[in-house]
């Protein structure tokens, strides 16, 4: 997935599908060239609007799918942005469950353009069945309450902290956007459900005994629809630490009309979670998405929380990531074979 | 898939890997009419053994592969097999993750021979996300301390017992054996990972109030092989009744080095998934596979499990399912929209 890239916004008309072009705006800034958008586009990456032809003589390489939809669908109409974009010389990537290359006309300008066309959700690779065995080096995985609520830029942050502080520390991909920004790492929920815990053992494998892997969780263990892949990537994480996210300002499970359960009860079921494979695992730290939130209001949830918790608790993007770099340093790691 | 059957065992070493063979002749035993063995084969299923040709002189239509392994690759010397079977005139059907069609010299001998290939695992169809919204109708689920412990053989045992009593009750298969049997349902951990509950919720559709589905449970909540594909199973179907399955003799985790837990902690995490989108859901029962003790150990440890947990207990081949029915029958059902 070559950069630089132009982001294609389509006409998503709802705020919060555009995570995939926002992360890549946040984490890969200098790689994002611009943003292509159709008629009634409800959202804005701040980046300049280009066609594809503008964004190929400015010198993009490949136009991003950065909107996600319930269920992965591809609607009909955006496949001639993308047919346009191969045709004015640009890759195109996307990550949803749907791939491109299977819509006969992407396929079929795809070949006659000679462009590639990247699904990124795909496995490109078997899996085992996770073992539960223990493995040596130190891991940290985000959880969160709900679904999309920081579990990625939480995951980003701290790997980024850690490295600034010399640490040797990786982040490990988990979703399509976290791959985009990555570059590898496996899209989790897009596994056979058979090897979900088997792909999470793949994807942090045993190393040196003072390496980090910094994982990004996916779902979360409350919410019936993803709690599945949740509980395998907990099992096969085998995380030392765990990282709770939470939106101050949410009340209900994403899309569904059920309250998010209370914090002690989040921590107690992700421990309980972890326990299994990591009986030393424990959560450290909360961190906090105070997007929605004044400056103000954002300092006094997170005082309220850490009080609540008794546990450290920041917005990594508002505060920095340095309180939960340095909880997750402070956590006991079990002496590991 | 064709009745009769022949059902093909392989060189199989291990006992225990042939469950779709032995559930095969244990609920379809007239359409089981002979087993295939090679050299070697340390499993016996009590059937005629037959080549395929022989097994198609005597009437049979498809050779079904009896065996499983860890995995689910199917080893290059049991594919000549497959094709003698096609040359002989049988379709095949086979549960493996691997689908048999795949394998280059088995499709070659299917479009030769005209006849069909029956890779059962694959899902047919895609599914939503699940949604968690409540549906009319009662649901049974059976769950277990852990794999192959008789989650399978309990809930069709209960499903024959409720239609003898006159009750409107269907079994759901979600595994390749199962969906074997019934002839249809969905095998839930080939589905990918996002859709588990998606793919749970539509197995079994709303209902009549008083229609029972009775769910066959996939892994185990405390198995970190398979736990992520029970979550999602668990929180897709719903149950109003759980029936925790149990093998009394067994003492550690399925193919791990990790004891099982205590019952009381099986009873408290499995309702405390349950209840994610059951608020009422309550585990009604225990059910024992007794089958490696005698009469009076089963009996015994029948009797000691009531006692310990204080819940109905029975082996449902060797006791009946009449006692499981009945803790299902009294369990309260709340009213469903």
């Amino acid at each position: 997935m070559q950069a630089p890239f132009l982001i294609f916004l389509g006409d998503t008309a709802l705020r919060g599908t555009d995570k995939t072009g926002a992360g890549l705006v946040e984490w890969r800034p200098a790689d994002c060239l611009a943003q292509y958008r159709l008629p009634g586009c409800a959202v804005d990456l701040g980046r300049p609007d280009m066609s594809p032809a503008e964004a190929r003589a400015a010198g993009a390489r490949t136009m991003v799918v950065g909107v996600v939809n319930v269920g992965g669908i591809f609607p009909d109409h955006w496949v001639q942005s993308v047919i346009a974009a191969l045709e004015a010389g640009l890759d195109v990537a996307a990550g949803l469950h749907q791939r491109l290359i299977d819509i006969p006309a992407i396929a079929e300008a795809a070949a006659r353009t000679g462009r590639d066309v990247h699904d990124i959700r795909q496995p490109t690779r078997a899996f085992a069945p996770g073992n539960g065995e223990p493995r040596s080096g130190k891991r940290l995985l985000t959880v969160g309450v709900d679904c999309v609520v920081g579990k990625k830029y939480t995951a980003l942050a701290i790997a980024r902290d850690m490295r600034a502080r010399g640490l040797d520390a990786d982040f490990r991909a988990t979703g399509q956007t976290g791959l985009m920004i990555a570059g590898r790492g496996v899209v989790i929920d897009a596994v056979i459900a058979d090897f979900i815990s088997g792909a999470a053992e793949w994807l942090s494998p045993a190393a040196d005994p003072d390496h980090w892997d910094i994982i990004e969780g996916q779902g979360a263990l409350g919410h019936p629809s993803y709690a599945g892949v949740t509980l395998g990537l907990i099992h096969g994480s085998q995380p030392d630490a765990l990282v709770l996210c939470h939106e101050p300002v949410r009340t209900h499970l994403l899309g569904l009309n059920q309250a998010i359960p209370p914090l002690d009860r989040c921590i107690a079921a992700n421990e309980a979670a972890a326990r299994l494979t990591n009986p030393a695992a424990r959560v450290v730290a909360i961190a906090l998405n105070t997007g929605a939130m004044s400056a103000a209001e954002a300092d006094a949830a997170r005082d309220r929380i850490a009080a609540e918790t008794g546990l450290p608790c920041a917005d990594p993007i508002r505060h920095g990531a340095a309180a939960l770099v340095d909880a997750a340093l402070r956590a006991p790691v079990p002496v590991r074979a």
